[in-house]
């Protein structure tokens, strides 16, 4: 039976980003009905990710205002677009930024995630048809953002968009596998493929490269070397397999890549840049073993820039450079492998979740995430205030 | 029963190179017994790689002289060093430039062909001792060149540097494998691992890339682009496989990698680099198909040279960028699988040979090269004329 809101617009709260860098406000706005390969998702919890605060800061595209941002999140599905056959309202679903159509050539192939269908771009509209499903009090467009939009009670989502989850997974650890941590862990998984014994230096400890120390030590990584100028991240580092630390402030004779060189007599197996910056990916290609080390880029630089490496690291020492959008996975096959690890206890997520609120303070969540007090903040849109007290909100 | 010159120095004829960029000039030199771990070969025929003539024009490391270059040989071999057990007198070998001792953690590796007993520099001495085997006529050392030096009769070379070969293979067509074809075969083989129907793009139609085509064709793949600025290397690489071609002196409205991209339907699975420029590997890695393309690095740049690759590609589009020494070959191990390729026809060799002639006119066949008028050429110690006459020298 189809729900009541079904085939209606559905009014509700959502956080609308009016202008670039200024805290959101938190009206009623308008959501359509879902077209034709779409679904409405009612979202439970949403978390902040670093890609919604560099798209809330920038003025020109892709900056877009106004706009409702946020693409980690989980949700049921409320209602379902015309010959929807893979969702049904009551759905337990997770939208994820990059699509998976499941048809094309890249879908088909298990060396590629990058949908050809619905190739990743980081548009403000639905993928199909480039126009919006939200609007606000006064009827005014409002933009989408990665195709999630997860900063609102409602959301339309398309259906290459969304993938089914195993409700057994709380929705406040399951919204965390949208983007960040799945990035992470699926880059030591499926990008590095990283294997049992090896050595692994980790370029910046955030949240991305705290999950790419998860996914390493559950693929069997002996050495797992943390690289961080705050030295606090050593400890938070410790709980998800970094097994040693290097403060690049603390030895300025030599570079990052030497010390990693001496330490892991010749070079680590693995190297992940997670910070966004061109000089850390030379350190990191650096310091990769010679004959088959792997660098994996997942900080994202400035748009147009180059990385600059060494010519005699590729061709005398056949090293391998190499990058992936969401760590690799496909939402529709990976997601479901993530949260039975979390169900077996093989992944941790819980340790992830340094504070919970009220969606209503999601400006208070910028601030944290801003100020690097935090690893990933959930927001809940119906869950009282009890129960998020009793979830303790220990800094990171 | 050892050979009548074994322990005794030997003298015999060489090429020596006494200044940068001069011709090499025909001496008598002695080459000493075979130490520990060496073997002293009798070259057969040698052939000429780009690499010598780029060690001989060099004034400054790694150019050094009085010195005797070649490095593409194959030979018998004439006497061993104490406690060689690997090879005998009579043993027909390949000399290679990079070592595979067999024992360190690269060696016994699939993953890897950098030997870490003997790692890969641009030594001018023996690789174990760091001295010279070679005197001239007045007793003064000659430097040796890529731990092969085969410029001469005879020559003393590690045994980490020695393969034995099936004699079935003639000399002519053994020396080959020594270098510049073995790269070209092993990058599309063993580092890019070129996949059955996959389409090729290849920057450079000299030796090293008209072997990857022959690789890439032995591979499977059904689509070879051969880009190079002279047309007539089309009609050659058609001989390997090369399906298509593309001057980019012809079309100055678009990029190479933007006409690629369009023949393709988005890029190539599999890039190589065999021109040594930073430009072109940017220009190949453009090409790369999203999802799984891989650009292979083989062209030498100047030293200290950076690549400079798009981030973006890197990281939305999850392309590979590596590169290798030697095709990622093992000399102990793959050689072996190459000669049986040409015995079986499968493998291409003959049409490589373009020039054929007796070691003394040496000096010819660096002007061919120069001057871009040959593919290889083939310098015999001990051939009669007739049968070089008859081997016919067609221009490439």
């Amino acid at each position: 039976m189809p729900s009541l809101s079904a085939g209606k617009p559905i009014l509700c709260k959502a956080a609308v980003a009016r202008e670039p860098g200024k805290p959101l406000l938190i009206e009623e706005i308008s959501v359509a009905t879902p077209k034709c390969n779409e679904v409405r998702i009612k979202i439970l919890c949403t978390s902040l990710c670093h890609s919604d605060l560099t798209l809330w800061s920038l003025k020109e595209p892709p900056g877009y205002f106004p706009r409702i941002l946020g693409h980690e999140a989980v949700g049921i599905v409320e209602s379902v677009g015309e010959g929807v056959d893979e969702f049904s309202e009551g759905d337990f679903v997770m939208p994820v930024f990059l699509a998976n159509c499941g048809d094309c050539s890249d879908c088909k192939s298990n060396r590629s995630n990058l949908c050809s269908t619905l190739p990743f771009k980081l548009s403000a509209m639905m993928p199909r048809d480039e126009s919006s499903r939200f609007t606000d009090s006064k009827g005014d467009l409002l933009y989408h953002s990665l195709h999630v939009s997860s900063f609102t009670e409602y959301t339309v989502v398309d259906v290459a968009h969304v993938t089914k989850v195993d409700p057994r997974i709380p929705p406040n650890r399951a919204c965390l596998l949208s983007c960040g941590v799945s990035t992470g862990v699926g880059a030591a998984w499926k990008t590095a493929q990283v294997d049992e014994g090896s050595t692994v230096a980790i370029f910046g400890l955030g949240a991305i490269g705290l999950a790419v120390a998860e996914g390493a030590r559950i693929c069997g990584a002996t050495k797992i070397i943390g690289v961080d100028v705050n030295p606090a991240k050593f400890e938070t580092g410790k709980k998800f397999g970094v097994t040693d630390y290097i403060n690049p402030m603390n030895d300025t004779t030599k570079s990052v890549s030497e010390i990693i060189n001496e330490m892991t007599d010749g070079g680590a197996d693995y190297c992940f840049e997670c910070v966004g910056m061109s000089s850390l990916v030379e350190e990191a290609f650096a310091c990769c073993r010679k004959g088959w080390g792997k660098t994996v880029v997942l900080g994202v630089d400035k748009p147009n820039s180059k990385l600059n490496i060494s010519s005699h690291d590729v061709l005398h020492n056949g090293k391998i450079l190499t990058g992936s959008l969401f760590g690799g996975l496909k939402a529709k096959s990976d997601i479901s492998t993530l949260v039975k690890w979390y169900l077996d206890k093989k992944l941790r997520l819980d340790e992830f979740v340094t504070h919970e609120m009220k969606f209503e303070d999601i400006n208070k969540a910028f601030e944290l995430l801003l100020e690097g007090k935090c690893l990933r903040c959930v927001l809940w849109f119906d869950k009282d205030d009890k129960l998020l007290e009793s979830n303790g909100n220990a800094e990171p």
